[in-house]
C-alpha cells in the first residue's frame, strides 16, 4: 500500500513550526507495512489543498492529510475537501453533542465557531476525535482511501492509532497490527552492546519482527516492534526476541516503558531497599541531585546533597583531608572517596554518592585532561570510587557523569557484579 | 519570487530524521522575501526526483534541494540531475584539490568515493562549500534557479547564508540583505511585554523592519529582522526599533545574543562585581546549581551549595530553626528566608540564594497549593523571600523557579527595583 501525506499550515512553511507530524506519521506507516513515498507541505491555499489532494490521491491508495480544521476563517480544509468532491456540509450529531457537553463540563460558553467544528463533508464518515473537538474524516473516493486529521500532535496520534490504524484494518487484510515494546539500557555503548553482548541476531528478525538501536546520552534504547494479524499475535512474534534481549543483556536493562526513566529506577529501588541517599557533587553541579528529584515522590529516599565547587566546601561540609587536595589534588580517587562518605555520614543517609572532575572546556592538564571524572560509591557495605575518561564537552560531561552515577547506584543495589561501561573499582 | 523546497532522503519519509532543514530553510527564505509555497519530502528514488525537481521547476521560480549528495551509491542527486538537464559529469579541480588538502590535513587516506564528491553536471556552477566535502551546486534552467545542497543541517545553513542568498542577490534586485538580532529577556510574560511595556509598535513595523515573540520556560526572546538592499541599510533599518525596546523595556533585557544564557550573565555580574555565590535549594533539588555551573569558569563565583530536601538537613545544615517548619511548615516565607542566610554564611558567600516549595504532583493543601514556591535572596545589604504561584508540573515548576531565581539574583545585583513578574519583598 502507498501512501502520500500532506501537511497543511503556513507556519510551516514559514518555519514557525518544525513538521514533526509527518514524522511520526512516517514512523507508524512503515510499521503498519505502509510505504510513505511522499510528503507534502503546503500553504492553507484553497487551490494549492484541492490540487495536491486530487493529485495525491492518483498517485497512491491513501493519503492522509493534517491540519487546517481549527473554527477559524484560515482553516479552509474541510470546506475545500466537499468542493473537491462536489459534496454538502452536514452536521454531525453525536459530534455536535459531544463538543457541547465538553464545553459545559469545563464551563466554557458554546459560540458559533464551536458548532462550526461539527460540520462535515456529507460523503465522510466521521473519526470520532476524544482528544479534542475537530473530528477526523474519513473518505473512500476514486479507489483511493483519504485520511482527514487535525494538526494538532496529541490529536492526529490519537486518531491515528485509534481511528485510522482501524479504518485501514477493515479494508484490507495486508494492514496488521503492531506491538512496540522498548528495553531501556544504561552504561553499555550501542557497539558493544550490538555486537558482543546480543551478537547476530538475524535469526530472530524477520518481516514480523524488527529491531532499532535509540542512543542518547550514556543510554542505548532497544525498539522491538512484533507485528502479526492480531495485536495476540503481533505481541507473541516479538515475545522470542524479547526473552533473547532479556537473557543476554538482562543486567543493563533497567526499564521497559519508553518514559521510564533511570532515576525513577534508582528510586524505586531505594524504596524498595527502604534505603536513603545523599549526594555530592563538584563537576555535576547539583546535576545528578536534580535529576534524583524530577521524580515525584523522592523526597521519601533523597535526603539532600552538598555542591562542593570550591576546595573549601569539599574539606568544611563533607570532611575531605586538605592534605589530599594538595597532593593529589581534588580531582582524585581519595577525594571521591572522602566526599561519598563525608555526605552520606553528614547527613545520615544509606548511600553517599559523590563526583570530582575536570567538566572544561579549561583546567585540564596531561596528566588528568578535560573529561577526567572521578565518581565515589558509600555504602555501609561498599566504598570505592570509578574513573572515567569523558569527553572535552562540558555539557555532556555533565550529563554523562549523572548517567553513569546513577547506573552504578542502579548495579550495585540490584548486585550486578559489572559496573558500568566495566569500569574497575579502586578502594582507599 | 516563489520557491519550492525539495528534502530527499528515505530516513525523512520513514521518520527516522525529522525535516528540521525545510523549516530552517522556510524562515531564512522568508525573512529574504522569497515566498515558499511548498515543500516537497521524497525518496532517494531516481524518476522521483527527476519528476519532483521538473514540476516544481515548472511551477516556480527557485526550487532548492537538500540531501542525496553523500559519496555512498545511495545519493543519486546530482547524476538524476545531469540525466534530467542531458549533460555530462564534469570533474572540478578546484573541490578536488581542496578534498585532497582536507584528507591530507586529517590524515586520512583519500579514496575513489572521496573523488567522486568532486564530480558536478557539466551545467552547474558550483557552490564552493568549506563546512564540508559535499559542493553545493547552482543551476539557471528553464527560467528557474535551482541550488542542489547536501543535507547536512550544518553545510546546508553555511551554503544558504554564504552562497544561496548571494547568488539570489546578483540575479534579482529585490533579494536584500536581512540583520537578525535577539534581545533576551525574564521574568516577565509574553502579553505584559507586549501589551503593557512595549505597547503598540505598528509604527515601527513595516516592510524593513519585522518582530517576533519567541517565549520559553519563563523567558522571552525578542527577535528583530531588519532588510534593507545592502548589509548596513539592513542594520540601520533594525536599529531605530532596537533602540526603542531598549528604552522601554531595557530593564527586562539580559542579553542581545541568540545563544547567551540567564546564568551567563549573572556569572558575569557576579565576576564584575567581585562576589561569591552559594544555594540552598529545596522544591528545585540541585537544578539552580546546576544551571549557575553549566557556565565554563562558573567556579570563580559559584562556592557550592546545598540541597536541604529532608526537614534535618534544613535544621541541621542551613541553620532553620525546627520551630518555624513546625509552626509555618517547610515552604514559608521564615524558611525560605533562614535557607539563603545559613547557605551564605555557612559557605562564606556574599549572596545566598534559597528556594522552598511544592514541586508536585502530590503535596498540595488547599493554604499551599501544588506550584507554592518561595525564593529566598540574602546578602550583606538586603534579605527577603518572595511568593510565586506556578504550574502543576513538577518539572517545569523546577525550570521556572530557577530562571525566576537567577533573574531575581541579576535585578538585585543590577540595582533594578522590579522584581521578577512584578513579585514584591517580604522581609522578617
Amino acid at each position: 500500500m502507498i501512501a502520500q501525506i500532506i501537511s497543511i499550515g503556513n507556519e510551516l512553511l514559514i518555519g514557525d513550526t518544525v513538521n514533526t507530524n509527518a514524522s511520526w506519521m512516517g514512523q507508524f506507516l512503515n510499521d503498519l507495512g505502509i510505504d510513505v513515498q511522499r510528503v507534502h507541505t503546503i500553504s492553507d491555499d484553497k487551490h494549492v489543498i484541492a490540487d495536491t489532494i486530487k493529485q495525491s490521491m492518483a498517485e497512491s491508495d491513501l493519503v492522509i492529510t493534517t491540519g487546517g480544521l481549527g473554527p477559524t476563517h484560515d482553516d479552509i480544509t474541510k470546506t475545500t475537501i466537499a468542493e473537491l468532491f462536489g459534496v454538502e456540509m452536514r452536521q454531525d450529531e453525536a459530534v455536535l453533542s459531544y463538543i457541547k457537553e465538553l464545553f459545559a463540563s469545563r464551563n466554557i460558553p458554546f459560540s458559533e465557531s464551536n458548532a462550526w467544528q461539527a460540520m462535515v463533508p456529507e460523503n465522510c464518515e466521521v473519526l470520532f476525535n476524544k482528544a479534542g473537538t475537530a473530528p477526523g474524516m474519513w473518505f473512500h473516493e476514486q479507489d483511493c482511501f483519504l485520511a482527514v486529521l487535525p494538526g494538532v500532535p496529541y490529536e492526529m496520534k490519537y486518531l491515528m492509532k485509534r481511528r485510522v490504524a482501524e479504518k485501514l484494518r477493515e479494508q484490507t487484510k495486508a494492514i496488521g497490527f503492531i506491538h512496540t515494546e522498548y528495553l531501556k539500557t544504561a552504561g553499555i555503548g550501542e557497539s558493544t552492546l550490538s555486537d558482543h553482548v546480543l551478537g547476530d541476531l538475524s535469526d530472530f528478525l524477520n518481516d514480523h519482527v524488527s529491531m532499532a538501536f535509540l542512543p542518547s546520552f550514556g543510554q542505548v534504547t532497544l525498539r522491538i516492534t512484533g507485528k502479526g494479524d492480531s495485536k495476540e499475535e503481533a505481541i507473541s512474534n516479538s515475545a522470542k526476541l524479547i526473552e533473547l534481549i532479556r537473557e543476554k543483556a538482562g543486567k543493563y536493562i533497567y526499564g521497559d516503558d519508553k518514559d521510564h526513566t533511570l532515576s525513577e529506577r534508582v528510586g524505586a529501588i531505594l524504596s524498595e531497599q527502604n534505603k536513603t541517599i545523599a549526594t555530592a557533587e563538584s563537576c555535576t553541579g547539583g546535576l545528578i541531585a536534580s535529576t534524583i528529584t524530577d521524580v515525584a515522590g523522592s523526597s521519601v529516599y533523597m535526603l539532600g546533597g552538598v555542591v562542593s565547587y570550591a576546595n573549601e566546601v569539599k574539606v568544611n561540609e563533607l570532611g575531605v583531608d586538605p592534605k589530599h587536595i594538595k597532593t593529589v589534588g581534588a580531582v582524585s580517587k581519595e577525594v571521591a572517596l572522602q566526599m561519598a562518605k563525608g555526605v552520606a555520614e553528614k547527613l545520615g543517609a544509606d548511600i553517599g554518592i559523590s563526583t570530582t572532575g575536570i567538566a572544561g572546556p579549561g583546567g585540564g592538564t596531561a596528566e588528568k585532561p578535560v573529561g577526567t571524572v572521578w565518581i565515589g560509591f558509600y555504602s555501609n557495605e561498599q566504598h570505592f570510587a570509578v574513573k572515567a575518561l569523558l569527553t572535552k564537552d562540558r555539557l555532556v560531561n555533565k550529563q554523562r557523569t549523572t548517567v553513569m552515577a546513577l547506573e552504578l547506584i542502579r548495579r550495585i543495589l540490584s548486585g550486578i557484579e559489572e559496573l558500568p561501561y566495566a569500569l574497575t573499582k579502586e578502594t582507599a
